[in-house]
């Protein structure tokens, strides 16, 4: 079994800087990693020709894969293309599909093209184009003296779309990389040192080629399992039984056997059952909306949110009581309930989660510290209220809050269904 | 003027396989920009001895400086100080100093120092130790054959202790630095090609010492300029010199020149005229609402959201007529109007933003494709609206289509205090 090896490349000066942190890297090294293929060295240079030159060099004594991020903009500091067509000896030209890409993004904008953007559906004669369609900038992939050499943009969203669209399958069909398996089970409400005390005896007795590892994120763990071997099917179903020996160990804190969003695995749950879902939103400010949102088909199952950032739209908008506000203030059981039934009142759907707390990074008192927060879901047979506590930064806060809420809305409706 | 150039290699087989992401490199070259030195290249490796080897042959030919995190832990898969050793000839010895640091992180935590603890205090002979005051690893700086060599352990916080406390001011001492000073002036609502021709003239005419960067992300970029030289107050007017040049070309594209974001600079507006704000977000679905709220502070002139995703919603909690529905459809000039107004009355602020769009990827017409986004803002004058016209691809309608809402605002403000 040959090893595939890659080094990956990010060109930009505002990377030596230190103005940006380069995320490019660490997401295609993991997605190379996905389908076998060893990163080797990860390299960051400027936009300068020489460092260019000199990294193709030295990068293809000694990786299979070089693959590069940034540097291909319109502006006169974008040197990328035109460095790597000067290392094959080999001139850049406009290509017909890269500039209908252009053209039809500029045009779907209602702007004209000017020649400076003309000019990005030029690629070096030796390269095959790789089309990006969420950007002006050309994806290529050359294949020259038996390695292979891939530049990309920058820019994350279109570097991801080119890798997942353009890139990985076109490896997957030059390399005949040993199978690697993965499955992912998806636990949610348990932290990673109790999930990891609970399950030890069964990741202890994992065969040698079944690895397991802890992948945590906020308010979950995904459990990974990889598996490596030359025989598929054999593979698959090792993989299966060891993953379904600890579904019971696990209980309600498995969420999702499928690799699915929570957002996701709740959107399921909602549309079996037939019900809508409601938000309202003080310290979470928008994003469990945007988190539901953020999924296509989400106008199916979700009716909206009201976000009363101020006491009064609380009032106005959710009918919470003064002298609830008054008495026990905005963060508390009594406001989060009224919050949750007030949701479900005014959209008219089958449940309601509400939110309420401090986010940070003032706000906070003896009692209620920063990161207290209160979350309320209202469905058919009543409300349950739940308090958290969770860190000091204002953003993990905001985040961790909206992932409890979902995670109680995904209990309670569990709950009515057994 | 000589330049001082470094290099900064990060160490560890984690990072090779995407599993964490190097912010220390990031931090790293943000420091050294600071004092004047150039970071030429970064590079990551794995714990593996010829990589190391290798790296330090290659690094030492290139650059006067090199600064190496990681692979300094108690454990066999750290190798980065025996490597260091080798790579001299020289031989490790417990430094009293190492031992003495050491011994007291363990006496003050109540363990018993082990061997394997003991080993962390041995350091190569040719090294001067480096105080690591908040952990056990030991920093390590070399001056060999006129280079620089740093080594420091990878765990963020004791790197920065050792970058500040010990690495820095003896970078300062031992080399004269040229001053590097930036200045990033930001604009919005103006793409990066469209830019750069409107600013050709101005680039095409900075002095060599002054360089000019594009730094553009979602619906922005910002304009960089860096500048070098031996007077640094000198150095420092000629740069705002160059930069006052371009205000007047940018107009209201210009938005910061304190880099900040849009949400940033909009909050100053909001609180300078006494204003509120409300929004009423369709196709963005709460990520408008998140990306002010996600600002400390906001309380203070946002008054919060309503997310009126179904079209009932959108008569219930704004008033939008159910005729305007049926005649021109929730993604209208007509709608968002009305959307904006009604965010603006039931929630009694000064403004408010509306927005409803095809978010993607289903939903599209020949006439209103995916990426089709209204917005409108309503204001103590009245209300504007405008269409633009995005991508194909959910999230960054959602994310560029707030943006530029944001934007119509902050024009708004604007030409109201003209």
């Amino acid at each position: 079994m040959k090893h595939i090896y890659a080094e990956v490349i990010t060109i930009g000066d505002e990377i030596l800087y230190g103005q940006i942190t380069d995320t490019n890297s660490q997401w295609i090294s993991a997605e190379l990693d996905k389908i076998g293929i060893k990163t080797i060295r990860k390299t960051s240079i400027g936009d300068q020709k020489e460092a260019i030159l000199d990294i193709l060099k030295e990068s293809q004594e000694r990786a299979d894969i070089l693959i590069f991020t940034g540097g291909l903009g319109p502006t006169k500091d974008d040197i990328t293309k035109k460095t790597i067509a000067e290392f094959f000896n080999d001139t850049l030209e406009i290509n017909p599909d890269a500039l209908g890409n252009v053209r039809e993004l500029f045009e779907s904008r209602g702007f004209e093209l000017t020649e400076i953007n003309r000019q990005q559906a030029a690629i070096p004669t030796k390269a095959t184009y790789l089309n990006n369609a969420v950007g002006t900038a050309p994806g290529m992939w050359f294949n020259q003296n038996n390695k292979i050499i891939i530049s990309m943009p920058g820019v994350p969203f279109e570097m991801q779309y080119l890798m997942e669209n353009e890139v990985l399958p076109r490896l997957r069909v030059h390399f005949k990389t040993p199978f690697i398996i993965h499955k992912i089970i998806r636990t949610v409400g348990i932290g990673e040192s109790f999930l990891a005390s609970k399950i030890e005896f069964w990741e202890d007795a994992l065969p040698q080629h079944i690895k397991l590892a802890y992948l945590p994120s906020m308010g979950q763990v995904r459990l990974r399992l990889t598996g490596s071997g030359d025989d598929k099917e054999k593979l698959k179903s090792e993989i299966e039984a060891e993953a379904e020996k600890i579904y019971p160990v696990l209980g309600k804190n498995l969420y999702s056997l499928d690799n699915e969003e929570l957002e996701q695995a709740i959107a399921k749950l909602l549309l079996k059952n037939n019900a809508t879902l409601a938000t309202a939103e003080s310290c979470t400010g928008g994003y469990l909306a945007h988190s539901i949102t953020a999924n296509a088909g989400s106008s199916s199952y979700y009716i909206g949110s009201i976000i009363p950032y101020s006491n009064q739209a609380k009032m106005d908008l959710l009918g919470v009581k003064q002298e609830t506000l008054e008495n026990f203030g905005a963060v508390s059981e009594e406001t989060v309930i009224q919050m949750a039934e007030g949701a479900k009142k005014a959209l008219k759907s089958t449940y309601a989660l509400a939110t309420s707390g401090i986010a940070g990074p003032d706000g906070g008192t003896n009692e209620k510290p920063v990161g207290t927060i209160w979350l309320a879901c209202a469905g058919p047979n009543g409300t349950v209220a739940r308090k958290i506590l969770s860190t000091k930064t204002r953003l993990v806060n905001i985040q961790y809050g909206s992932k409890a809420a979902l995670n109680l809305l995904r209990k309670m409706i569990l709950n009515e269904n057994l």
